[in-house]
């Protein structure tokens, strides 16, 4: 039987690694366009900054050693321009010329090319993506050899990667974003501290704002930006996004979604004995059921072992797993983390949910580099299920959105992260994780023990009800919303006429800085008759939604009351 | 409504906080017998390392606090000395005398107290527990005040805390455990990793003795141990276990097993409206059925919350889970954890399994940090459903076993970690994570793709079959086995005959460094036609394994073939 393989890296050459172990006597041969199969390309941004000092540590293997190893074919160099489905053959052309390929079964891992937006001179030699060791080299060339000014266009992982590299290797750097903010698929109360972090590395970002044109000069190039903005640049970073690279399998019959392979759960094409895996194939997202492509390293080495099994193990094959879409990103000090779905795919697909905010430590308060994770959950209202979750903060986040990731594949409900034993001592977790925590929020909002109002009811909230501030005077004289009644949580069961006499009728919105004490709060209020609700995530959660409106928003120094 | 709780460190003061938020009607009386409540114990030991330097931050709420924030009634100095169930009322003495409390629900978290055992003169000033923050505090000042030598008896979890304490504090320090190695509950091939910590850290381990006496002088005491060693020590710390603090409760009419008072699932006792919660109750373990009490503060914590829902909720108050285990320790740069149960327990439990030894990476090879994860993994092997797991490294341990813990608690099969989506970037992860190779080793084994043999099959492996290594000729001189094959994995394919005419006619038994190597060689040899087997984690854990034995075992320098 022989196994052609078109593309060497993730998809591709797990699916070759496996077919070999899986059967000795199969002839596998790896097509792979490029100079390099199976080469690390999560590691090139750092490759940039310097941290990861010898490109061919990125090299993870050759075809020498996948021969010996695997007993693999693997021919570098080999473009595939053509597939005969019927005559099942393929079309490879190399510098040699052109030739004819047969094959029994054909995987097709051909990944994702980057998205090229209409730019006017987007071709200046300055210009780079970042996708190959060689881009990454040639950027880094450019840094060594001078270059003090740099654009990255698209803040997406990559991009924010590539900035920060630029910034770390001393170039004067702007991120630019066309949504509007950095890290779209980031919710905007967490991308804000993300904002904040790039700023501090001493990053210039721009949001809301795309590049229309590059202007070559001799010397440098010059930027515009669809704001007017004009900035120079010794190179610049395209990063835009990815799409699917499959003009050739869709011209010979490979049916596609907006360019994207599609593919049953073993990975099997419309055409017969096809298979397809990785950056250039649609998935369902288990949580939404949207169509889409996933371009992550993860799902793509996953998958590509498992259409091994669909081939050769047809019977007993797993399916491949609908992706959940997990990613993660370093900023500076800070992670990045998400899994499932986000706000707007979720309203996208209709689906209802309410969400926690929460900013627990890592670990124990008392232990040495405690340190807040913020945590973004969504819930289904309907059945309670996990649908989202997303975490910053400078440590214990991976572990967190982990462990988020796990219970969403398990279906879980909110309710069930209360019963999770997760490793605790102090240098690691609380007796009560984060994770523990949001079940125990979430319940409480499922069972109506909470009533949350949210940062993007703030308008509604300041005209209609009382907006009654349970922090500390001290917490207070940082910022608060204006016309508050203020009442330290500790003193509020004494002082319930107070409020009953400022609300006059209105609803009562409780506030405070994370929202643990606005909780215990509204218990009380609620408990006492009043119409009230607690502001989810407090006030670190509505400053961050707020951004830069927040100095516009908020008063400073203390209130009377 | 009179909530009256004993205890007022984890389980009860969770219980005590929830049951105000939910009813702000109660009358809530927490009685605690010593002179702090919701004290942080588990940072004891980190007191007397000097890692944290007040005293103070461990207490995390006093009486006032708690009565201002959540209107409690909180007394401490108060000691619960007798129940009567059938006038519901408790007799509570205090230095002013003896006083009766009537309630209408009590719970009782009491907690745990250390054992004694008999040791002659364990009474001697110089022994002190590690339970208290005053214990804490006496150990620093003996510290402070010149103690050069202290011996630990027993290196349990908190044993193993308080040797590294006082070792960073520059005391010669002792660590005496009567169990064959330290942490008892992890597996021997981990629990090296765990010793030879310890021993980089200066502290003499002694594992397999126990202490016979303490011998009290005017300058030191000398421990006597059971091998007839005799250390001199100024302080001893005594950490051999714990046992529930029940006397009077079980005098009452509390049933207990072997002193831990028996509830269910919603804390319930079986004396009328007597909840019991934490370290002094009896849980069934979620994996073995074994019942038993788990002194763990996070389970203690949950659970009080549960019994508060229980008390003021009875109808949809949600059951409290049965724990599974889950434990963490952090030694000198390494961390210990585990959830579900070890092979001795599923041994006892009858539970046949699977165990899978792997030591990936933490993060990606190439960036920089990477470090192993030295992870075990057991699979029950009637349903391949995942029952233990422990893991050893310096770094991303916590994570893997927060995972593995969740999908215990989902009851998944070994194979269900395949399709785990984890954040994947390089300082992270893998694109395929220590958990998902978990999953695919298991799913090898559980179908036959993969056969394992075990550092314990070793002696019958020599005696009776062909060992085939094949690592590199200059890992093998590191170490190898005597009478080895040696055809280095990339070699295999051509030199099968060679292993043929070894083998004659006997089983061959491969081995590589960590397993993944020995594992494409099992696969080529199996179907060559072979029986074939690949030693479960390799030379790393076969080393591990064979402990202080190694040397005597493994033959250094380079092999004929």
């Amino acid at each position: 039987m022989r196994i052609v393989i078109v593309g060497g890296v993730a998809g591709g050459m797990s699916c070759a690694a496996r077919a070999r172990r899986l059967d000795e006597s199969a002839e596998i041969i790896v097509l792979e366009r490029g100079d390099h199969v199976s080469f690390a390309n999560c590691g090139l941004p750092y490759l940039v900054g310097g941290e990861i000092a010898d490109p061919s540590s990125l090299l993870v293997q050759t075809p020498a050693s996948l021969k010996a190893a695997l007993d693999l074919d693997v021919r570098t160099g080999h473009d595939v321009t053509a597939l005969d489905a019927a005559a099942r053959t393929i079309t490879v052309t190399t510098a040699e010329g052109v030739d004819t390929l047969a094959y029994d079964a054909l995987v097709l891992a051909p990944g994702a090319v980057a998205s090229r937006p209409p730019i006017i001179g987007l071709d200046s030699p300055r210009v780079r993506t970042l996708r190959t060791v060689d881009d990454a080299v040639a950027l880094r060339d450019r840094v060594d050899h001078g270059a003090r000014r740099a654009v990255v266009l698209g803040a997406g992982f990559i991009g924010v990667e590539a900035a920060e590299a630029l910034a770390q290797r001393g170039l004067h750097t702007t991120l630019v974003e066309f949504a509007p903010h950095v890290l779209p698929p980031v919710e905007d109360e967490l991308a804000a501290l993300v904002t904040a972090e790039l700023r501090a590395l001493g990053i210039d970002v721009r949001a809301g704002t795309a590049a229309t044109a590059i202007e070559s000069g001799t010397e440098h190039d010059t930027v515009v930006l669809d704001d007017g903005a004009r900035l120079d640049a010794d190179l610049v970073v395209l990063s835009v996004g990815v799409r699917p690279d499959t003009a050739v399998f869709e011209a010979a019959g490979v049916v596609c979604a907006r360019g994207a392979m599609l593919v049953d759960d073993h990975g099997r094409t419309s055409l017969p004995d096809v298979y397809a895996v990785g950056d250039a194939t649609a998935s369902v997202d288990a949580v939404t059921g949207a169509v889409r492509p996933v371009a992550l390293a993860g799902p793509a080495n996953r998958a590509g072992r498992l259409v091994a099994d669909a081939i050769l193990r047809p019977d007993t094959a797993r399916p491949i797993p609908q992706p959940i879409g997990t990613a993660i990103v370093r900023v500076g000090r800070q992670t990045v983390a998400l899994t499932g779905a986000n706000r707007a795919a979720l309203a996208e697909a209709g689906i209802a949910v309410d969400t926690l905010h929460l900013h627990p430590g890592q670990h124990a308060g008392y232990f040495p580099g405690a340190a807040q994770i913020h945590l973004v959950v969504h819930v289904r209202r309907d059945d309670a299920r996990i649908v989202g979750a997303q975490a910053v903060g400078p440590d214990g986040v991976d572990k967190r959105i982990d462990v988020l990731a796990t219970a969403i594949r398990a279906g879980w409900r909110i309710d069930d992260l209360i019963d999770l034993d997760l490793a605790y001592a102090p240098p690691y977790g609380s007796a009560k994780d984060p994770v523990n925590l949001a079940g125990m929020v979430g319940e409480n909002v499922r069972t109506g023990t909470l009533r949350l109002w949210y940062a993007q009811d703030l308008a509604d909230v300041i005209e209609h009800a009382l907006v009654l501030d349970v922090r500390t005077s001290a917490e207070r004289a940082t910022g608060h919303l204006p016309g508050i009644l203020a009442i330290p949580h500790t003193e509020l069961r004494a002082r319930l006429g107070e409020v009953r006499q400022a609300a006059a009728g209105r609803p009562v919105r409780v506030m405070c800085q994370s929202g643990v004490r606005s909780a215990i709060a509204h218990r009380v209020l609620a408990q006492a008759g009043f119409d009230s609700a607690s502001l989810s995530g407090g006030m670190l959660t509505l400053r961050a939604a707020l951004g830069d409106r927040a100095d516009a928003t908020l008063v400073t120094g203390s209130v009377t009351v």
